[in-house]
């Protein structure tokens, strides 16, 4: 069984294609997510579809997968099955061999409250919330007569200068600069303030010193202001207090966002009990060199899941650690000898910092610039290419690259509220089962049924 | 001013392009929405960007224009301004002329309880919400070890056999027949039930008898039933009961959805009352024959919010009696006569069953199959092409009407849990009241800003 189908999970999935086993992929979504593009939904190039397909439309021609949906709430790692949840529905299922490949979560360090102020940029959903705050704002700001409170409006701040800080600070800078400018009456988009803050002295600190500053420049000429060495202190719905070298200061804005953490979801921790094993600080399992959980070698934990090596959060990791997993399953089931102990092959970084310019980090070579970018390119044409929605994706670029539009831009009312709402609300499972507590009816009534 | 941007407000908007006037266009959305595709992002065949273009885009070239995001809550007729709330913020604006064109809402006969497991199809958050829902429906199929809870899932009710609900159950047929099978385990996607209702004997009821009979027999061959001369006379989480000719039946169904009738806004009635003039049942303006209030010469009444000669609430009626409006505008300003009454030219209405098969009704001609479906497609193309956004509709349509895939299928946690949470949430101009209220603060505190 393979729980999480982001790129871990799926990796690992299609490299059981043709193994004689019966892979169940249990997800918490009906989509794989291809999650490098989703600063570029979040600021209108691209719409969900073409960087979210439909898992089943992946799988489709691989017989041996059974996918489900739903959230796997815990692992009993004796009775080897895990307890899932859907919409009105709770389930078990069992397994032989598990990979566990639920990936991250975004992580506040401590203060989740800032959550309600700063999206974070995992799913699809923040990202549509925050394609309705940053195209909001500009409607906002145009709409204020006191001039200190449309600036409020006008000044956006992105947390974290990693590759998605840093490519939403570009795209939001090209926004205001190249798509709304003449669109309204009453601001000039230009004079947006985009601000990337990091706490640490570089941006794009993975990726060294000499594309580090590279990137810089290229922020600097974009408009970006970029303050490093700059700790958050608190987020509010009007804006951010920040720890600076020159002290503690507020900066007004109405929109802020999140990029600068992760941690393991709370499935890693519960495994991790349940199985006695250790997790690291970002509460990632710590696995043996070949993926599984000491003591439990049926077990296998990959991705931004485990803890090895300290391997960095990033896609590559998690797709050679998923084919590994499998690669290893299918060595036991043909009476092999177990595989040498999994090992990264870096193949490098990159982040687009605005159109025709992007920076990357291939082994020894450093690129920036508009040949980082043609890199760019390539390397996530070739992957869209997999997905099929590479046609109306490419245009949709021209679009946004050759021209100054933006084709999606809709902002509704449910993604504008959404955070707002659920908070309110409550997260639908614990709902769910209160009011079937409270009056069973078909729907809502939980079912224990067991799948196989 | 113009109040509303959906056909009526976007073409009187347009059409006073080169008149000596300043405009003020304010809308709800910041985007215009093509209404008579939005069953085409219900069903995942085109983004929500691909049919809700930027009002601010489309209205780039034209300098007379401020477009200005907010609901109209009032208008005072006396002093001649209107009172305008958007998030954060509320402002009164005011005019001279005043075209008032804020649309239909989805009507459910004094149920409005319906809603909640019934969702319209007026809005993109209708039609993402519809979206989540149907392909949810499958996917929570596919768990049931219950055979009759995976029946009531597979079992699709549509309400209302007017063009929406012919085009909703078609492409829900086409959908469970074309782009799904094979994607499951656990059930056939094939043995999905569609079942379209309406109180009247017909499908397609204005479209006359020849082409209501053919519509039906194509519903029929992609395995849609049609119950009509049946009334729905409850809606609940797990079905919906409704009165045959046959008697009383209750047809087990999760997810339903609600195209039966439309009703004016509640402005429509807050701004007869004021100007002292009558609405009809459906709570439309009765204006005069230029489209204006008795009584009234400087506010100007158009598409669905208007009752004249009984004309429909279709596209064309709101586009040309838009234009009107500006026209009259247009020669009051150059002291010219009054333009003739209103008339409307039937231009003729058309609606797709299913790929390469539409009916058109078109002056005295009467056009069904794959003529009619060309017919369907070079009017919208000829419409979109208005909008940039056809190279990738016609991808898309492509991807859809030739191959079997839908690009658009993502149902995220906000769309599937979005009428809930409001219904929990409250309106959130409510909930910014009380909250401000309660602990005034920058943001929720509500600004009477006077922009004229």
């Amino acid at each position: 069984m393979v729980v999480g189908a982001g790129f871990g999970g799926l990796f690992a999935t299609k490299s059981l294609r043709r193994a004689e086993v019966d892979v169940t992929l249990i997800n918490g979504t009906a989509y794989h997510l291809f999650q490098p593009l989703l600063y570029q939904v979040a600021t209108g190039i691209l719409s969900e579809g073409e960087i979210a397909p439909p898992i089943r439309e992946i799988l489709r021609r691989q017989d041996n997968v059974d996918v489900k949906l739903g959230w796997v709430r815990d692992v009993d790692v004796a009775a080897r099955t895990v307890a899932v949840e859907a919409p009105g529905i709770d389930y078990t299922v069992e397994y032989d061999t598990l990979i566990v490949a639920a990936g991250a979560s975004q992580s506040y360090f401590g203060n989740d409250g800032f959550a309600d102020h700063a999206p974070g940029m995992k799913s699809i959903d923040d990202a549509l919330e925050l394609r309705a705050r940053i195209f909001g704002a500009f409607e906002l700001a145009d709409l204020q007569s006191d001039p200190a409170e449309a600036d409020r409006w006008m000044t956006f701040v992105v947390v974290g200068a990693g590759p998605t800080g840093v490519e939403m600070a570009g795209q939001i800078a090209e926004l205001a600069h190249r798509t709304l400018p003449g669109q309204y009456k009453h601001i000039d988009p230009r004079r947006a303030r985009i601000i990337l803050i990091d706490a640490l002295p570089a941006v794009l600190n993975t990726f060294g010193d000499h594309l580090s500053t590279r990137a810089l420049r290229r922020l600097h000429l974009l408009g970006v202001e970029v303050e490093l060495e700059t700790k958050v202190v608190d987020v509010d719905a009007t804006g951010i207090e920040v720890e600076t070298k020159r002290g503690h200061q507020r900066i007004e804005s109405m929109t802020k966002m999140w990029a600068a953490g992760v941690a393991a979801p709370p499935l890693s921790r519960k495994l991790a009990e349940a199985a006695g094993v250790e997790t690291d600080r970002a509460g990632r399992i710590k696995v043996n060199p070949d993926c599984t959980l000491p003591g439990h070698p049926e077990i296998f934990a990959v991705g931004d899941m485990f803890s090895l090596n300290q391997l960095p959060g990033v896609a590559q990791v998690a797709i050679q650690s998923g084919r590994y997993a499998a690669d290893q399953i299918k060595r036991r089931l043909a009476g092999k000898e177990p595989a040498k102990p999994f090992k990264y092959f870096d193949k490098g970084s990159m982040a687009t910092i605005s159109r025709f310019s992007a920076v990357a980090s291939v082994g020894k070579l450093r690129v920036s610039g508009f040949l980082g970018w043609l890199m760019w390119l390539a390397v996530h044409l070739l992957y869209l290419v997999g997905f099929k929605n590479r046609v109306t994706a490419v245009l949709h670029w021209a679009v946004s690259f050759l021209g100054r539009g933006r084709s999606e831009r809709v902002a509704t009312f449910q993604q504008a509220y959404a955070r707002a709402a659920v908070r309110a609300y409550g997260d639908p499972f614990e709902r769910r089962r209160a009011d079937a507590a409270a009056a069973p009816s078909p729907a809502a009534q939980p079912t224990d049924a067991a799948i196989r």
